[in-house]
């Protein structure tokens, strides 16, 4: 039974892994239609940004689609940092239509709708989860495997755009 | 038969009318896959620009929905507006996944694209149909009737949102 | 007898006139402390800007205090434009302490308040006095008489800052 | 005996505590009218910034007016971060009214308005004082009392917005 | 006889013309180096500023060649708009060495270095060399002959670069 | 024998050293004509950055005539950061007239110019070479001797500045 019509799950993305494709599987049961939010969508090419939304919105289309997750279900939309924290959420609002509730595990996010009194609901995953993007960019940057922590397509996608090598070269 | 994989079309719906369905159902004929850029994505209540991109998501989402496009064949994705306007096409680049053609009406996009010596089509609209979103937006300020120049869905929502009278007060 | 505890005045103050005097004081009628909030504060040196944040906070607080308002009921907060206007409310929350009402003359303010149905007042001026800052700016760059339309320690700010001299220039 | 007759102190105020309330009263021994500049007023909801503008606002105000400093002799004036710094003190210019010397113990500032052989006044605070804003937000992070380190009023403020819970959570 | 050691011309070049060639040649009588502020550097593609800060240096850079102007006596520096005009004269300091004068025919750039005391030249230009930037652009608009308006070199870039398409495809 | 007609070298130049003035020669071997992009142009007065883009040109320009290279050989270029790093090379071909090649070692630089396939040369510079900036910035803050790593015309300007004091409080 689904509680909410629509909802928003904000993450960075970087890359998409198994914890984010859990936390949208999730939000779903919980929703008629998620809007997918894809945060710091101007950053890429940094350490803890180094793929670019157009990269990131692929792999998030193409995990999902392999999953075979329902199209009507779901919509990306990428958000763009604001420097002053406290414009965020009046920035999301201005990008996506109505939502009921929002799912994160990002603190900054979490808090910034909590202070206005909106529902927001924090995914119920592990520690380990919590920390799996930056995991998977430090295995990258030390050389060590990273495949087993993010669906099949999204490996495909990394190794397209050669983003070993960006994520090394950046991280010298 | 299609000709391209993948294609961007560019416009900025304020607000979405019978000329932009007209423009993405041509540039899905020409197309596997169809990103829909939505241009000015952070602006809105200014007299070119009256409706939020959420508000403008929705227009679209909802439109196409009625004409029963296929959800597999298209996708959303705002662009903001950049003040360095040979950035323009960089920055499009950063926030939709890989295409091979773009669909437009818009001038600057046009120039920038072409100068790049990047495929570009004009979609073929009647001069009417190229200035309709202009018309609409004057009708509604000058209390003239403009539901017939965009789908059934768009009514409902500017209706919602007051978006006639936003119109008339940022009009004074 | 008061109705509010704090309300918001907000104007651009290009230059202090006696429309803002009475608008000022009409607010102060219906709150016991009146924030009074200096729009587009980071613009000057230009056609309808032509005074800096600071001078325009010398000509208020001069103004008010030659007409001996009590200084303990008003604070001046300058607040920067932003060009995605459906953020302007966040950006005056972000810089004004709690408010219960907006008094304003500005279409946009009006509207982006009432749109979060937040309680708004238009301030009662004259159609005259609704335009009088660009009546001033006008009589100053043709070299006609603007001195009676503005309280006496506005006058002695722009003739010491050289102020209908700027505009002359700026107006060429 | 006043030596200036109009001064500016800038800081953050992150929060308002007891070094402030004495740097203030240091400067206004010097000064017959004191600017209190806040500097980075846009930013917020951050580890060196958990406090909006306003809320700061709020919190100087209560202070001063708990201790009795006479309205009449000082005005809060926010400041936004520049991130090209050498704008800084043009910044500062353009938001504060005329003033003949600066107070601060940012260091930033300090060098910038010496560098252009603008009189600037280093505050004699201990090591201590110059650090309690750093030390209260790890207190408050950690747990441990910090009460006792600010003003009566900006504990209430604090305790009001959950300031607290805030700065724990975005410490996670 | 040279006047002083450093000056500094300002102006848009959009595009360079002879105008500006007289105004670099009257400068340089009157000061032994020369450096040339690129103004609006960053934009370009747009009716006023059709070109980017790249074609115009190269502009100058071949035109000031042609005419054998010896390049140890100037340097071409680009200096970005900034929406806050008062910082203007902050952002020319911060990207230009010293510099003890500053010729220019920009009304804005007059005034605000005129309000600094800061010494500043108006170039002895006639009513039509000031608006010839103008008048290229809409005779380039319109069809009409141009090339008699600027430098050799200046034509062969503007062909090169389809700089003519480009300006009525703009102005569309 | 010159390979490329024009070619760029970016750098920050904070401060000037013998490693850039090695880096310039190795570009000019293999180029007729130098840009020298000065990365970072907006940023000064910070640890990374101390030096203004004004105190940085003319401590190349004064190098570089010191050691008598050709004026006509050699350009300097301010570039602004950008904050979304994909818009970099964009920026870059905005401000700086057509080049064949990109001489640089900073990994973002040559990251993304790589992955857009354009020819990008990594000078061939000692390990100690590389990070030569930093530990003059270092030496400086400890008050170590460093003016042997800069050619003797950095050195003047540094003084004249008081670029040591600069650090030095800045660092605290």
């Amino acid at each position: 039974m689904s509680k909410y019509k629509t909802a928003l799950f904000i993450g960075r993305f970087q890359p998409f892994h198994y914890g984010h494709l859990f936390a949208i599987k999730y939000a779903l049961e919980y929703s008629d239609f998620l809007y997918i939010g894809l945060g710091s969508s101007n950053r890429s090419h940094e350490r803890r940004n180094p793929f670019t939304a157009a990269e990131r919105i692929l792999m998030i289309k193409s995990a999902l689609e392999k999953e075979n997750i329902d199209q009507k279900k779901w919509m990306i939309i990428p958000i763009p940092d604001v420097k002053a924290h406290y414009l965020w959420t009046k920035v999301v609002r201005m990008l996506v239509p109505k939502f009921e509730v929002v799912f994160s595990n990002d603190p900054l996010t979490l808090t910034l709708f909590s202070e206005e009194s909106f529902p927001v609901i924090e995914v119920p995953l592990t520690e380990r989860d919590k920390f799996i993007a930056t995991e998977i960019r430090n295995r990258i940057l030390e050389g060590q495997p990273w495949e087993h922590l993010v669906p099949e397509p999204v490996i495909k996608i990394i190794k397209e755009i050669n983003g070993e090598e960006r994520i090394k070269k950046l991280g010298k």
